[in-house]
């Protein structure tokens, strides 16, 4: 059965796992997840399985606002984008797709940086645009509270306006690099922005010449109604909080819809739910694997997780009492996202501990936990179906969860004719079946 | 004659070269240059002959005050940290010194970047600091012109109070990883900055743990007054234009008595003026090369590049006829250390051509060419007599000025004594007899 390879990415915020105390774990990785050789197994793992990308999520801060997250929660990670270049330079084939703010950051150094990744890695960058919700990321930028939820998505839709002009300040043939004659670059196909918006004012040219991609890959997360609307608007790849095959379907049926508003084609937008994949050598296995991890879960890190997502302190609240009233999401400047689906369970009468550990343990998305042809079964469902174009897998346990799948699942996955064999030739974008984008400024040059 | 190693840096900003029209040359780089499989064959050949460091300077924008700029300068550049990264993935010893610009990217971003590559690297990274004074670079800000100079000083030295104080923020014992109690950090050992200054607010702490180094090595060049009070609070590696050893030395005890007013100790600061060298076979070939270089200037570019030194559009005074009055350097809010540099030269009876041609040509810096043995007795004496610790080697043309030295003059130093033979082990600062910097929060904590 010939078909479209499913998308696969293998994700990573804490470098233990996503679960999140997941560095408690005896095979966790200690001191290591600091140096480049812990990353550069798990990448030529990867690389080996033909998955598409490495995906790479952040923060600019500690998790510390209800005061555990300093001494129980892993905190120190390295740089998304220092840490992609360096992995550029030592695979040849699997993607990155590295997370930075566009509310603390500059369109055109940022702008800049995935233009030279992506050329360092012959086209293999993409860029997972956040907005950056916390309170404790806010307040490593001069500002004491976070920036308004609308006005962040607004920073955001002009702050991708202004980098993809960038990218596209040097037309594809601008260098000529003409040594007899002396012409290094054609004037008329090197664009100055001169854009002054509301947030921004960029004259441009960038400095470095358009990325093998056109553009390297927009990624974006987050399921709020602007998240929706910014991703309609710019995101190729999507990671979305997906908890069933109807909810996917619902979930495509609503972003084509906003695809067609924006003069989009749905093609050029793949769904990736995430999920947590367990793989053991039988099912019993792979739920003792998940409770050996919930085991280590602490209730004061999982009360405060709760809290943090939530936007309300429950450790002055008795942990066995129930939830209280949360914040109306429609005013809410924290993460919407994670506040939808902490109210999405506070009708099922568990206890603040009860939930606390709940949501911690297992985050939001759905856990799949069972032998190698299990979880092939339901990786396929959904594509099958169109509930997901691909998946963005956040093995709990790294990096075994992660070695066991590229060499349990994936073979599976490729039995079935459901992922690739070898890699493709050309980009991440070509790989992901995504266009690469016209030249804004060519497009509108007279004869361009 | 036993004794320390001179400190040798191999610098580029133009990857073809720093003859500012290198890339005109026969036997200089095409579209390499934006591929990392070029710096890597540098890379190498510098750690092959056991070079400290590899020197990358940088803009944020394209030259072009003057026009020509778009059309035949090579504008078009990777930018270093990615670079550096990458480079730092596929190297093992030699370090890297990396530009970044405080004037405008944020404490928290650009520290977090320079931990990251320290720790990816090993303790291989330096960060050479900049204020960025080109207006061209202004406008890619939000600003219409440059910042002030004074202010951009003030930034930057707020900027690196509070890059060194988040690299602090984890003390080099706070990473417990306990995950019997489960304690990752000890708090008590992890600091919020609570930073509130002119420039910044930055509460802290980093998010990725003290680097290898302490601190990245502090690297800065600018010999303005602003530039050398900077330089005595901050640097420990010091690029400077020197044309003489007279001026070596007097530039040294400038710097002695500064460094001393600060506390600091002169050992504690490395004196590295730039040179050109062409290495040849013979010096009448060494000065052949010299010529060839110098044929591929144009005019144009030439006066442009003089008016864009000196703060004044030449192109409006006619080129053989004299240079007019230049701008007050005290008041200039561009490049001091170009601009006086032009106006040393203005009482010497040139043209405007003559001088925009020989400025234009051999940058500021001492063109050493000759024989590998002329070459080496040249940086001898200036390292022997005090007027440098080393030196910042801007290669003409790129990769053959580059390989020959490292191939010619590298083995000549080794034979005298002059440079390692080996890499010692530790990291860069260790290299270069720098002491790793005490941790200025665990020195204030009781007990610390």
């Amino acid at each position: 059965m010939p078909r479209r390879s499913m998308i696969l990415l293998a994700f990573f915020y804490n470098p233990q796992g996503d679960h999140r105390l997941s560095w408690r774990h005896p095979r966790a990785p200690g001191r290591e997840v600091f140096d480049l050789s812990y990353y550069r197994g798990l990448a030529e793992a990867a690389e080996r399985a033909k998955l598409d990308a490495i995906f790479i999520a952040d923060h600019l801060g500690i998790w510390d606002t209800y005061r555990s997250g300093v001494a129980h929660y892993a905190n120190a990670r390295l740089e998304p984008l220092t840490l992609v270049s360096a992995l550029a330079a030592v695979t040849r084939h699997i993607g990155f797709m590295a997370t930075a703010s566009t509310s603390y950051n500059e369109p055109f150094n940022l702008a800049r940086m995935f233009a030279s990744i992506d050329h360092l890695s012959g086209g293999r960058v993409g860029w997972n645009v956040v907005t950056s919700a916390l309170e404790e990321e806010a307040r490593n930028f001069g500002r004491d509270a976070n920036i308004e939820h609308a006005r962040r998505y607004e920073r955001a839709g002009e702050f991708l306006d202004v980098a993809k002009a960038l990218w596209d300040s040097w037309e594809d043939e601008a260098l000529l690099i003409d040594k007899g004659s002396g012409f290094f670059a054609d004037p008329e196909r090197v664009h100055y922005l001169d854009h002054a918006g509301p947030q921004f004012r960029v004259r441009g040219p960038l400095n470095v010449p358009r990325p093998p991609q056109g553009h390297p890959l927009i990624v974006q997360a987050g399921s709020s109604e602007a998240g929706r609307e910014l991703a309609a608007a710019h995101a190729e790849v999507h990671f979305a909080v997906i908890r069933s095959e109807a909810e996917g379907l619902a979930y495509r049926a609503d972003m084509d819809a906003r695809l067609t508003r924006k003069g989009r084609k749905p093609e050029s937008f793949k769904l990736i739910p995430g999920v947590l994949p367990i793989v053991a050598a039988s099912r019993a296995e792979a739920l003792e694997k998940q409770e050996a991890l919930e085991a280590l879960m602490l209730d004061r890190v999982a009360i405060d997780l709760l809290s943090s997502w939530a936007g309300v302190d429950l450790s002055a609240y008795p942990p066995d009492g129930p939830i209280p009233d949360l914040p109306n999401e429609g005013t809410f400047d924290g993460w919407r996202t994670w506040l939808k689906l902490v109210k999405d369970e506070t009708n099922k009468g568990l206890s603040i501990r009860q939930l606390a550990r709940k949501i911690a343990n297992t985050g939001s998305v759905p856990l799949l936990a069972g032998t190698a042809s299990d979880i092939a079964d339901q990786l396929e469902a959904w594509f099958v179906s169109g509930a997901a174009d691909g998946y963005n897998l956040m093995f709990p346990l790294l990096p075994e969860d992660w070695t066991n799948f590229m060499q349990t699942v994936v073979p599976e996955l490729q039995r079935r004719g459901l992922h690739r064999t070898d890699y493709e030739p050309g980009t991440l974008r070509d790989r992901l079946g995504l266009q690469r984008p016209e030249n804004g400024f060519a497009a509108a040059r007279p004869g361009g």
